[in-house]
């Protein structure tokens, strides 16, 4: 990047929104993942869509490689600036733009976090429903087209997204989608930035659904002897369409370490962490039926709570899981793996995976969005061990070709970054050209996240 | 089209699914709209994906244009072989490949028609929820994204697709997605082809979401004095977060139609038909709290029908109201408008729909799913009487301006076809650009249902 770049992003940006300190450069060269860090060689702080506008079109002109940057909290490295260039952080467009409480929408830019939205709804009685476990910004939580715990009821990022506004990397400001509940109108250009990771352009908009706060809510923690049984409940749940909001695994190392955490004395066994919402008479009846269910599937023991304080703190468990186990190994690094398979193979992939885990004694343990079919295994790695990161590595990929073969996905939620790229010929096939194509044709110059999941030639 | 591609498709289709029968070119010449016929030059009937594939490749390598074709009953001519040419017809690939009950999934091939779908999936106790009012095929109905009276509840086409199989412009068999209930893994290619017309490519397998049967179902049907009070207990209704499954508006001159092809006596006043799913407990809640909000809106009668027999007439009124039109205006054709509009414009944008209908006297009625914020306006008109059509296409464009002006679509489940092109640039400004530069990059000959849509220069 030569200083002519820098001297022409003077005339775009004030002094106070460009910065090459050493820190900032540093704390953008990396998420939370396991993956090497690499530089960018300037951090950009722009305050609108025009500003942003005005860089990309600097940047194609120029062939400068543009990374955008939410929060970092992303784990498989796609926030890492691997050719160098600019880092677009999103950290002063945190406007919460509307809120329009009759259509249940809101309009955000790509900064806010979710803690930041969470309460700005607090006051309508609205929420939003879609919780990965770090406070990701929802610029990268679209681009991610994350999930998390009540995804299994309210459905994914790409559910909740009505329209965005994009900056292309040639500098155009466009709109997509609109603010009606359906369209036919035209290619889903929505869904197809939802998810793509920066390397279409920036996402400078975004238009949410909400939802009314549930009139009722009745969360529950089952213990069972072993993580096949509690898998079975799950899959029965699923299969009988009890509509539960949230059902996730938590297994007996992960226990060990929520008890920890939270200072809970939860019995130290495979658990299912649930959650139903509802009107009143149906959720008794959906929480009746559902333990019936459970004990069929050797449930040993399951406690509601409806108290919300209680429900808190059940969930505070689960959602800080992973800051956990990385307390509990200081100087170990932080893999995450996050196959998602059909239902039907959820226990016998999940089964592989604990087997394989222990087979090449790597430490961590498996949690996940067990209802949606996706797990993960927390895995804690030395990365100065040539020799475990091989372990890890072909961990992962032993998981990831079971996953494959079962009909599933090599990511179900936190998408393909670097540490996914290599599984997708095998995931995709002949379709991979066709990203390709796309790729190409939107950003022939590939700027925009340049060395993450698409190599174009 | 030279006679030398009609030697070489010989090599690849058996005689009998090579047609050139004037009858059978004129079936492939339009669809169920309004909009003007053109002949293709021939018309084919490919058994598999294979097949299909080689015909597009010849396509590609001799530049003829292709109509992919499922059962015509299209609203806005996107079945035209505007250019002649190939009109594939998909009626000979009608396999239900499979059904995964365990995974609530069926995987199926483009010419399944609904109702097909439907008389397979009762042994299983499952149900496909997508309803459009013709039976048209799960090819048809995933290339224009289409919804219906369930949408409410269970979401639109794309919401039930895990998976495509298409063949590119170039003869390229791919496949999108996975089996996997969720997915962070590439560009979301599936959505892409979903709601794309034909202009992308030919889908020649979908993988399918299911659902169980509800254990309970409770219809009703509830008369207002005025169309503005059924339409503010809608709005209420979805503002309350009642999870109704469907709600649909029917005006009076289309309850009148309701009467006289059901041979119904329901009072001809604007009537709500909703309907609830849910386990027994919930679902009674659901119609005690509707019910309170029915009467708030100055509902004057409301009847509940949970016996199937009773809800099955309820909803073939409703169903078949179109074709009640098209058989009382004989010699007339129907038009449709499909505008779509946050749910707090709705009931502005259908007192603006039904103003304008009268001051036009146009023929018709006011019917929709209102729960979504989409509604139809059903217009008898006469082709041969050219100050007519214009009157209509005043309308039509009216509410369409009507709607982009409160952040809504032009078309909310039918599509673009040729009908609704005129309107994408005021839709979608730029991004019309971007759906331009997708359509060159995956389809540069310009050989899947050129004319429709897009126009690429
Ligand atoms: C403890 C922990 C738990 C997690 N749990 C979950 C979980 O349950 N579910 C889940 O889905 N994920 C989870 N994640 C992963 C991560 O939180 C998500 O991927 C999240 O969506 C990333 O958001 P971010 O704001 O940190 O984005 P970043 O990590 O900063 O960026 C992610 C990607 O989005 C791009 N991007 C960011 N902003 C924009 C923008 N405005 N325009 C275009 N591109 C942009 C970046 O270039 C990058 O490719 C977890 C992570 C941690 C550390
Ligand atoms: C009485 C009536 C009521 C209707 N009600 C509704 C409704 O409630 N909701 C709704 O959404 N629609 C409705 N429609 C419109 C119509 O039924 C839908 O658009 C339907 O999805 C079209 O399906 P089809 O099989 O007839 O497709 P066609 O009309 O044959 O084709 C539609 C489009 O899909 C393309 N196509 C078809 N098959 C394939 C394939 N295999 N690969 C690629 N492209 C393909 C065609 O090229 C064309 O562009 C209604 C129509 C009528 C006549």
């Amino acid at each position: 990047m030569d200083s002519e770049v820098l001297a022409q992003l003077t005339e775009i940006l004030e002094e106070d929104q460009i910065s090459t300190n050493d820190t900032i450069l540093e704390h953008h060269s990396k998420d939370e993942s396991y993956h090497a860090a690499h530089l960018p060689e300037v951090v950009l702080f722009p305050r609108s869509s025009e500003e942003v506008s005005r860089i990309l079109a600097l940047a194609d002109r120029t062939k400068t490689p543009v990374t955008p940057f939410g929060l970092g909290s992303g784990l498989e490295g796609h926030v890492v600036p691997s050719s160098g260039g600019i880092s677009i952080d999103f950290s002063e467009m945190t406007q919460i733009i509307e809120v329009r409480e009759d259509d249940l929408v809101v309009r955000v830019q790509p900064g806010v976090t979710r803690s930041m939205l969470d309460n700005a709804l607090k006051k309508y009685g609205l929420f939003f429903p879609v919780d990965p476990g770090a406070d990701a910004t929802i610029g990268g939580m679209t681009a991610t087209n994350a999930s998390g715990t009540t995804s299994l009821k309210y459905g994914v990022m790409k559910d909740q997204i009505r329209s965005l506004e994009v900056v292309t990397p040639q500098g155009e400001i466009i709109k997509t989608g609109s603010l009606a509940l359906k369209s036919s109108s035209g290619y889903n250009l929505t869904d197809l930035y939802t998810g793509s990771e920066g390397t279409l352009g920036c996402i400078t908009e975004i238009t949410l659904s909400l939802y009314g706060v549930p009139e009722n809510i009745t969360a529950a923690r089952a213990t069972f002897p072993s993580i096949n049984d509690a898998v079975d409940a799950v899959t029965s749940i699923v299969q009988a369409g009890v509509p539960a909001a949230r059902m996730e695994l938590v297994d007996e190392a992960s226990i060990r370490q929520v008890n920890r955490l939270v200072e809970t004395a939860y019995e130290e066994n495979p658990t299912l962490f649930l959650e139903f919402h509802g009107n009143e008479a149906g959720l008794k009846q959906d929480v009746q039926f559902t333990k019936e269910i459970l004990f069929d599937n050797h449930c040993t023991d399951v406690i509601f709570e409806k108290d919300n304080q209680a429900r808190m703190k059940l969930w505070e468990g689960r959602h800080n899981l992973a800051y956990a186990y990385v307390h509990d190994y200081p100087g170990r690094s932080l893999m995450v793996t996050d196959v998602c398979v059909p239902i039907s193979s959820l226990a016998e992939a999940i089964i592989f995976g604990r087997e394989q885990l222990e087979e090449n004694n790597l430490p961590g343990g498996i949690v996940g969005h067990v209802g949606d079919g996706n797990y993960h295994a927390f895995i804690m790695i030395d990365k100065t061990d040539e020799k475990e990161m091989q372990k890890a590595d072909d961990f992962n990929q032993a998981i990831v070709e079971h996953a494959l073969s079962r009909g599933g996905t090599c990511t179900g939620e936190h998408g393909v970054g670097i540490g996914k790229k290599k599984y997708l010929e095998a995931e995709h096939g002949a379709a991979l050209g066709v990203m390709k194509t796309i790729k190409k044709a939107l950003d022939p110059n590939n700027i925009m996240n340049p060395g993450k999941f698409i190599d174009i030639e």
